[in-house]
C-alpha cells in the first residue's frame, strides 16, 4: 500500500479562494475583516511568522496590521493595548504573537483578549466551550486537522483515534474535536508506556511530539490515517515531520506530509476565524 | 480475587471532619462559608437533593441558605437572582439545582454564575481552565473520583485509564483529571465499536453510562480499579450501578459500591469547595 497524500497546501487553495469570495461579499455590506498581530521583542522565528500572516492576510483582502513593541515593554503595557484594541471596531481578531518576554505572563495576556476576538482560540472559555460542544474560536491547528479529515472524506465516527501529545493548542483540542466527531479518543504523551502499541491501535494517529521522525511504522496500523503535526529541523537543517514518512506511506492509508501538510492549515484557520468573527458583527 | 471496596462514605466522614475545623478556623476570621442553592419548580428528586445538601451544609457549619421559584418564573427574573447573588457578599457559593424549567436555558443561566462562585464547576471558564492545567473549580462528582483515588493510594502515572461516558459534568472533566495525572485516557461512549475490549484495556475504569449492571466481568482486567458513578433504580426500585458488583469484584481490584461509593464523594467536593471559594477572599 503507498497511503494517500493529504496535501494541507492543496486545501489551503481552495479555502482561499472561498475567503476571498467572503471578503468581497462582507465589504459589500461595509465590513472590512481586520486581524491585528501583536508582536513583542526581536525574535526571527516570530517575526518570520507574523510576516507570513500579514502577507496571506493582505492577499485574501482582510485589513491587517503588525504593532511591534519593544522586549523591554512592561506587562501592563502590554494589558493596555490589548485592552484597546478590544475595543476597536477594526479589528475582529486579536493575535499575540508567542512566545512573550520572560518578565510578561502569557497567561495574563491571552486571558485578557475579548473571547469573540480571540482567533487563535486559546482563551478559557474558547476552551470551555469546545470541551462542553458549544465552540465558538478553536485552536486554528487542530481545527485545520478537522478540515482536512473531512476534504478527504475520512469516517470518524465509531474509529479509534489516538493523540500523542496533550499540549493545549494542540492535542487536548484536538481529542475533544474528535470526540465531537465520536470517535473513541485516546491521549498519549511521553509518559504513556509501550507507545508503539498504543499507537499501533488508532484508525486516526494524530502525531504532535516535537521528535523528529520519531514514528516509525512499528507505530503505524496498516491503512491508518496519520497526521503529522510535527515541524522540527534534521541535522542538515531541513524541515522534518514527527512521522518517518519515507516508511510510514508503505503502511498507512493516508499521511500528511511535512512541509505542505498541517502547517499551511494552520493560517488558512486563523484566517478564517478572523473571518468568522466579521461576519458575526453583522448578525 | 475479591475486590478492595472503596469507600467514598468513609472518606466523606473523614473529610467531613476536617472540613468542620477549616470552618471553625474561618470562623475565627471573621469568614462564614455560605452557601445558596437555587431551586425553581417542584421536582420531588431536586428537593431531596437540595434538602441532604442543606444538611449536610448545616453539619459542615456552613451557612446554607436555599431559594426556592416558582415553575413559572422567567429566564431573565432568574438572571436577576443570579446577579443579586454573584454580589451577596455573605455566599462563597452558588448552585443552581438542575433540571430547570424547559422555558429556561440552562446554559445561559450557568453561564451567568460569577466563577469564582461556581462551586460545581460547570462555568465554561472554569472547565477551560482545568482543560489548560490551571483548575480554580472543579467539577464535583469527577474531583470526587480522584479524592478516592488518592486516598486508596492508587498509582495513576502511565497507567491506561479508560472512562465510558462523555458528559460535561462526569466524562470530559474526570479525562482531564486523569490526564494531569500521566494517565494515558481513554474516552469511550455509546459510538465506540467493541466497548468490552477497549474497557479490557483499563487499569483504572471509570463508568458513567446509566444504565443499570451494564458492565460485566468481561469488561474488566483482573486486577483493574473500577469506579462506578452510576444510579439506576432496578425493577424493584434498588438502587444500582453501571457494574455487575457481585461479579466484578471477583475480578477487580479496587471497586467502588453503590451506594456508598462515589455518590457520597459529590456532595462533599460541594461543600469543599465551597469552603475553598470562602478561603479565597482571605487572600
Amino acid at each position: 500500500m503507498v497511503a494517500t497524500i493529504m496535501s494541507g497546501k492543496l486545501l489551503s487553495d481552495e479555502l482561499n479562494e472561498e475567503m476571498k469570495l467572503e471578503v468581497i461579499k462582507l465589504k459589500e455590506k461595509n465590513v472590512t475583516p481586520g486581524l491585528v498581530v501583536v508582536l513583542v521583542g526581536e525574535d526571527s522565528a516570530s517575526q518570520t511568522y507574523v510576516r507570513n500572516k500579514e502577507k496571506r492576510a493582505n492577499t485574501l483582502g482582510i485589513h491587517s496590521v503588525v504593532e511591534k513593541y519593544p522586549e523591554k515593554m512592561t506587562e501592563m503595557e502590554l494589558l493596555r493595548v490589548i485592552d484597546r484594541l478590544n475595543k476597536d471596531d477594526h479589528f475582529h481578531g486579536i493575535l499575540v504573537q508567542l512566545p512573550l518576554p520572560k518578565h510578561i505572563d502569557s497567561t495574563k495576556i491571552l486571558n485578557a483578549i475579548r473571547p469573540e476576538k480571540d482567533v487563535d482560540g486559546f482563551h478559557p472559555i474558547n476552551m470551555g466551550k469546545l470541551v462542553i460542544g458549544q465552540p465558538e474560536r478553536i485552536p486554528c491547528t487542530p481545527y485545520g486537522i478537522m478540515k482536512l479529515l473531512q476534504r478527504y472524506e475520512i469516517d470518524i465516527e465509531g474509529k479509534n483515534a489516538v493523540v500523542i501529545g496533550r499540549s493545549n493548542i494542540v492535542g487536548k483540542p484536538m481529542a475533544q474535536l474528535l470526540l465531537m466527531k465520536n470517535a473513541t479518543v485516546t491521549i498519549a504523551h511521553s509518559k504513556t508506556k509501550n507507545l508503539a502499541a498504543v499507537a499501533k491501535e488508532a484508525d486516526i494517529l494524530i502525531v504532535a511530539i516535537g521528535r523528529g521522525h520519531m514514528i516509525t511504522k512499528d507505530f503505524v496500523k496498516p491503512g491508518a490515517v496519520v497526521i503529522d503535526v510535527g515541524m522540527n529541523r534534521d541535522e542538515n537543517g531541513k524541515l522534518i515531520g514527527d512521522v518517518k514518512s519515507d516508511e510510514v506511506q508503505e503502511v498507512a492509508g493516508h499521511l500528511t506530509p511535512v512541509p505542505k501538510g498541517v502547517g499551511p492549515m494552520t493560517i488558512t484557520m486563523l484566517m478564517y476565524q478572523t473571518i468568522e468573527s466579521a461576519k458575526e458583527l453583522l448578525n
